[in-house]
């Protein structure tokens, strides 16, 4: 079956990333093999990042390696893609000790988050991106690019669409294969969405473009279901809605995985993704991080008759 | 300035009724006072039920005189529109009593919720509102009618189209001005909605239907909005998300005010409610109730540079 709809599951980068406990490795690559099983087929595992600047990610390069290894040796099946972020030319040599044939760059629209964020300038960034870029085709390697506060930054509030499509355009130019275009701090409502992606589709086919909500004032799946009448058929999800909102103490923030699969499924959309396999993974990170996760169909449960 | 969009709260009655502690008269009408000073123009204020089955709402016929009171005597503007809830006859009387000028009467679209619910057959309930509406008419009281389960429903899940628009039908014919269209549970998907909405329009314009969403599962606010592209424009909400869902513990049950209202003035749509007022009164009920409320932008709050 070929899925209507992709969904790049980001809870093992982008979520843990944003929970204060670190997961031993092991269980890390446990998420990984239980968001396989219950049919996840692209999911962002690690950051070539620094362990200082994000212990949450350290020993990525290890963890990569074995996930390829048990892919090579037939555990993981082979239509899984895989991915990690990469910051810069460092973190890019990493990857390429790692063997992953997937890459990502994290960008902003926001001057002020990019700074904050990622400790440069938008432009300084993207000659990072760049050098990235042109080492990842040298090794033939596939580079998704993410533009975060492209709705609102918690330091500047609304962003300037004409700054976005640009950025998109950029990203394009450079020679990624698919933008990620986040509403970083959940603060995109229907019409935002609709209005920018209009623009964007000028600029780039929607069929290129993931949306990466985060649920933090309950609009995500609004959002989302915006998105999809416009044609973007991706989207970036968390598994229990890992992660949580650091701008916004207690609140939620990635979208969680099965909160997306219950509204798309309940649509009559046909996904590889299993409801019941994705609330129980979220039931396994609520023992490993003790406390409760922001999913809702995690919490609300499969309702009786569905499907 | 006339409101696109017409928002019923619910939360003095549906809300305060799903809550297990029942709150003292004089905070009930302090809550309404507050919503009305929210800019909220249309609340369901009480219900004329035996306090034997809903002790929570025990003194409804008082509080609905000194609530009119109120009102006449210029302490609240006249413009305010308030209703009761009036499950026979017996409650018919009360709300004459109360000087009351509009009421609300409330069905099942499911069998086994009817019964679960309010103790008798669908085809029972309906006998019922017929004596209601004789008697609301006669007194040229206006009667607005609720079908709960709509979409699904806990003990018998899926909900039969056909059955709803037959009864949607029927409230019309007995003469409600307004029918509100309950996902009582909250498992309802845009696609959904809209399937629905499209046969309503067959037998009632969508002008006189108003929806009432749960976020049980998140999805909400993405059918509001495919609720709102088809045409409705009118929302029942409770403030704070107030009374929870008695289906599932712990999940959100009444879409919450502040998230319905967020979404919209992020849409361009211009309302008399207000945001911060309203967060605030969500907050208020959080110490009266000792619990955090569900209520999304209550957690997370308004986004710097809205509106």
């Amino acid at each position: 079956m070929k899925e209507k709809v992709r969904i790049i599951e980001v809870g093992p980068r982008d979520g843990l990333q944003n929970e204060k406990k670190a997961l031993d490795q092991s269980v890390r690559i446990e998420l990984i093999k239980k968001l396989v099983d219950a049919g996840i087929k692209r999911i962002e595992i690690g950051a070539f990042v620094s362990p200082q600047w994000v212990p949450q990610m350290a020993g990525s390069l290890d963890l990569t390696k074995q996930i390829l290894r048990m892919q090579s040796q037939g555990q993981i099946a082979k239509d899984i893609k895989f991915s990690c972020l990469v910051p810069n030319v460092r973190g890019m040599e990493d990857a390429l000790k790692s063997g992953i044939q997937e890459v990502a760059i994290f960008g902003a629209c926001s001057e002020t988050f990019s700074k904050k964020n990622i400790n440069c300038s938008i432009a300084e960034s993207f000659i990072r991106f760049r050098q990235v870029l042109e080492m990842a085709h040298y090794h033939k390697i596939k580079v998704r690019g993410y533009l975060s506060t492209a709705f609102g930054c918690p330091y500047e509030g609304r962003i300037d669409e004409s700054r976005v499509i640009r950025l998109v355009k950029t990203m394009f130019k450079y020679g990624v294969y698919e933008v990620s275009i986040g509403d970083t701090v959940g603060v995109a409502t229907p019409k935002q969405v609709e209005s920018l992606l209009k623009k964007v589709k000028r600029v780039a086919p929607l069929n290129k473009i993931a949306m990466h909500f985060h649920d933090t004032r309950g609009t995500s799946l609004a959002n989302v279901y915006a998105s999809y009448n416009l044609g973007v058929r991706a989207f970036d999800t968390s598994v229990g809605g890992l992660g949580g909102c650091p701008y916004a103490k207690g609140a939620s923030g990635n979208l969680a995985t099965e909160d997306l699969v219950y509204m798309l499924k309940g649509m009559g959309i046909p996904l590889h993704a299993d409801l019941e396999k994705l609330i129980g993974i979220k039931k396994w990170l609520e023992d490993k991080f003790e406390r409760e996760l922001p999913s809702r169909v995690g919490k609300a449960g499969i309702p009786k008759g569905f499907e």
